[in-house]
Formats: structure tokens, sequence, C-alpha cells
């Protein structure tokens, strides 16, 4: 098992694509079948498995989200850090901090159209932690 | 490891019981105790872990995704091809593109009312592959 | 791999820190570098990754899933165990059954504000079975 700590630094809210990142330590690794987990350390940052051809398609989710969990939302009573801090907590329930990935051929068996993307959903600048560790 | 590639013909939107392909493979393995990965290379189509007794429910899981996503949305620009193509897209983010489940006594430790279905999303037919790992 | 099936007794709806129940199972492996994979055998309870520190975070979540999936909606039909039983079904698929975690220095590599919660869904009790399963 080969593990490694990866940090993205986000510029406010929305999706940042990893692939590239993830792949190379993937492939460094040598493994031909196996498995890739990566782990997001936070809870108002999430990930997703996307559509990786539109960007309209990342757009229209923030679009989703902001229409079911308003930032603001006066139901909330967790709102220390703003408006967008409750809801980014949400938005992470609702999406996952972790993803398992197939490996395949020495690299993450993607779909044609799949791309791993961090989601940031607070609105300011964060570096969000990312643990992948590789299995064969 | 062992992995191998499912395909299952889906012929419209619905919910697709896969527990006996995903069974069979697992006990040909012969694996007591371990976990098996199950991963949909696709976005617009995904995977859950649904009661598996009274078809109603997965038939209210329809209507409550038809509310919550519907098809159409004039929010949505991601309109290539067709109203169903960016509902499906976040149908598929509110469940999920894999899942592990626990292996025990060389079967998926399913509790008795757990079914693991393969959800298309899309209203037409599609071919959608699914790899399957298996770790001991 | 090593696995122990956990069970917790529920008192209606609401959520469960189960971090401590699960790190000392890892703890106790020597597990340096590993994952560790929890599955939860039901339909209607589920798991999620949650801020830790200020419970009205988890009143939150537990008035947002309220909102969004209301017990009794007459749109649902699967109605045989009361009001609470689909919306329970729709809250465990919105969030997830199992959670898989990095290990690093012999625990889970939880972040500073992440807590492991079992979240019942129901309105009475319930004997919740939880199969931990560690992975070096």
């Amino acid at each position: 098992m080969k593990q490694t700590q990866l940090s993205f630094k986000t510029s406010g809210r929305g999706t940042y694509n990893i692939t590239p990142d993830v792949q190379e330590f993937v492939q460094q690794q040598g493994v031909q079948i196996g498995l890739c987990h990566i782990f997001v350390q936070h809870t108002s940052a999430s990930l997703m498995l996307c559509e990786n051809a539109d960007p309209q398609v990342r757009d229209d989710l923030e679009t989703f989200m902001s229409n079911i969990v308003p930032d603001g939302d006066p139901m909330f009573l967790h709102t220390d850090e703003g408006p967008d801090d409750m809801s980014a907590h949400v938005r992470s329930i609702l999406t996952t901090s972790s993803l398992t990935i197939s490996i395949n051929n020495g690299r993450c068996a993607l779909g044609t159209w799949q791309g791993i993307y961090l989601w940031e959903h607070r609105t300011s600048n964060f570096t969000r932690k990312v643990i992948v560790t590789i299995q064969k």
C-alpha cells in the first residue's frame, strides 16, 4: 500500500480538476490491477466524479446546490463563520469525502467522460489536504 | 486482488438489481473475509444499496429524484443531449459512482433488506460498464 | 485484513458519534498505513463524516433533511411502517452506507474537525450492525 498527502490551494467556491495529480501518483506505483482511494480531510470541501468535457456541467451543479442549500438560509443555526459555513457542510454531506476508483492497466480506470474533482464549498481561500492511497 | 468488468444493457431510466451478478463473482473467488468494490464508469448512471423487498421503495426514489432534480429545469445550461442530460449528472452526484461492501463468509455481507442496484438516470438505452474488484 | 462487527443501539432519529469505537479497533491492529472501511448493514440508517465540534451542525443537518425529505410526504407510496419509513430510505441514499478512511500512523487520518457518525433515520429504537474492516 502506497500513500501520499496532496495539498490544493483553493480560491473560493468551485470545482478543481485533480485528475492529473491523482493519475500521476497512480502511474508512479506501477500497479496493474488495484484500487485508488482519495480522502479529503475536511468537512466543507468534498470530492466528486463528474463529466469532464463541458464546464457548464459543473456550473449547473453549482446552480443546483445553491438552490437546494442556499447560503445564509435562516433555518441554519450554525453561522459562526458566515453564510457559507453551514451550507458548505450540507453540500459536503450530499456529495462525498472519499472516492475509491478501480485501477486497471496502471491507471485509474475512469470512463471517457469521468474526471476527479475537488469541490471547494467555502467562498474564501483554503489549503485542502487530500490523502491518496494505492492498493494492489 | 481479482477484477472483472461487467456490462449491463439498460432500457431507460430506472433501477436494475445487479446483486446476483456481483455475488456470483464474489463467490467464485473463495474469499472468506474481504471487500468488494463496484465502480460505474459513467457520469449519468450510479449505484446504490437499497431496500430489496418492496419495489415501491424504488418507485418512490424515482419520484423523489424527479421532484428535486426535474428534467429540463430551465436553470440548467448543459442541455445538449436533451432534458434528461443534466438531471442525470446531478442524480449521479447525489448518489454514488462506487460502492465498497464488506465480504464475510465468502459473500457480500449485505443486510437482510439490502440489494445492489445500478441506477440508470437517462431515459434512453445504454450499455453501462461496471468494474468489480475483490480484495482479501 | 481484520474485520469486526459492531452493534449500536439507537434511541430514535439522530446522529451517534462512533469515532471512539472505530479508532479503538483500528489502533488494536497496529497498522501504520492502511484503510479503514465501515459498512452499515441497513437501508434506513447511514454513515457520515461530519464537523465534530459544534452540535448545531448536526441539528442543522436534521433540519435540512426534514425539509428536503419530509416524513409522510404524500408523494410516497411505501408507507407500511409509518411516515418515517420511506423518508429514512431517501435520507440513506442521499448520504452513504459505507465510508473508507485513510489510516496513517496507526489511526484513521481524520482531519481536525472530522468525526464519524452513525445516522439513525427512523424515529423509533433499533440495533444497528456495522462491519469495520482494516487493511494494511
